[in-house]
């Protein structure tokens, strides 16, 4: 066997990590936008499919992780090559989550069922998972194509998201005052908007590592984590 | 250098990676522990003092991250020894984000201190941050001492924090039903009751590295992630 052999063998296994992390991004994407509308036509057999769906993402990030771990004890690479592996890692468990947080969302869809979403409502989650979505989509092809600038400007437009579930959690409010029927569903519709604006944030978090990959430093300047919501009712 | 020598600095290696992991476990516990008698007695200053000692968690992931990328490069481990540095690197970021949640609970105590919480709710709070404390707790001894047996225990009690977290739950919808002007503090406080929860699954998430760290295999049978409550409305 010569090195070159070796390394064929090796770049193989790094293109194995890297095509199965965009299977799980495709298989996370398609299950956010699925829930979500899943949630906005109260479709239950749609939300169905997502809740089934989520073992995929489980069973990937398994496979990633036993792939990555046999990597780096056969081949112990070196600086970059490395942290190729431990970003796959990392991906992975990020893209792992973005599904969790899609199945929440379908099966909060049988108890709003009763809801019948008022349109304005449904409007502004459908708002708040495009940009989630979008960020999703972008960072996936960053991660195709490593353009470090393209990765920074998608970790600084966290604060659209979050500017929108502002909005939204407001406007859930004011629904749950004016009626206490429209409390329970509404609570659901919290935590379905919660979930999306924190999709949102694994986008930025896989931009980062990403540009971590890429440099071998993390991006620089603070990203605050957490949404605006937390002080609704202090002003 | 003899080969001695050499272990031994690489025994130095990974007794820092389980120092500082028992280091941040300490700090997550103490900013959990501070934020729910923050929230409890709504006092501003430890929410304050729990906000700003967050960065001591991210600083430490990001230090237990490289140290661990360094040790894998320079000391090329093989099995057991690698599985230790990998489950590092997973302890430390589940551990990073037991604090993230610790600190959205004291972000929120500003907010909901107009309420004046209600006994009942304070102490279905405290229950919930008590059993989660305990795991994180003993999630943290297991990571001393190993006990595989112990490991596995933890994971099955999640169970009970969900049972306590649905009640809760239920509990604060009624608040928010009986009166419209509870809506707005009983919204942060469910999800800070989310956060807590969320806790658990970390810790469980934990149990469940200490048992592959040591045994090389994932622990068996499947955990149910999600809490109860995303039908709570449906029955």
């Amino acid at each position: 066997m010569t090195p070159t052999h070796i390394v064929s063998i090796y770049d193989e296994e790094l293109k194995y990590l890297t095509r199965r992390i965009s299977e799980m991004g495709g298989t996370a994407e398609q299950m956010v936008g699925d829930s979500v509308r899943a949630l906005v036509n109260t479709d239950t057999a749609l939300a169905q499919k997502v809740i089934s769906e989520d073992v995929i993402l489980d069973n990937a990030e398994r496979q990633i992780n036993e792939k990555a771990i046999i990597t780096i004890a056969k081949r112990q690479p070196m600086a970059a090559d490395l942290r190729e592996i431990m970003g796959a890692i990392r991906i992975a468990a990020e893209l792992e989550r973005v599904g969790d947080l899609g199945k929440n969302n379908a099966k909060r869809v049988i108890a709003i069922q009763s809801l019948g979403m008022p349109r304005a409502l449904a409007r502004g989650l459908e708002h708040l998972a495009e940009l989630a979505l979008t960020q999703l989509k972008e960072v996936l092809d960053v991660y195709a194509t490593r353009d470090t600038d393209k990765a920074k400007e998608i970790r600084e437009r966290d604060d659209e998201i979050d500017a929108i579930f502002t909005s939204l959690f407001r406007e859930l409010l004011t629904y749950m005052m004016e009626d206490p029927r429209n409390i329970t569903p509404c609570t659901h519709l919290l935590f379905c908007a919660k979930n999306i604006e924190r999709i949102g944030d694994h986008a930025t978090n896989i931009a980062e590592t990403i540009y971590y990959m890429a440099t071998g430093t993390p991006p620089e300047g603070e990203r605050p984590k957490d949404d605006h919501t937390t002080s609704v009712g202090a002003e």
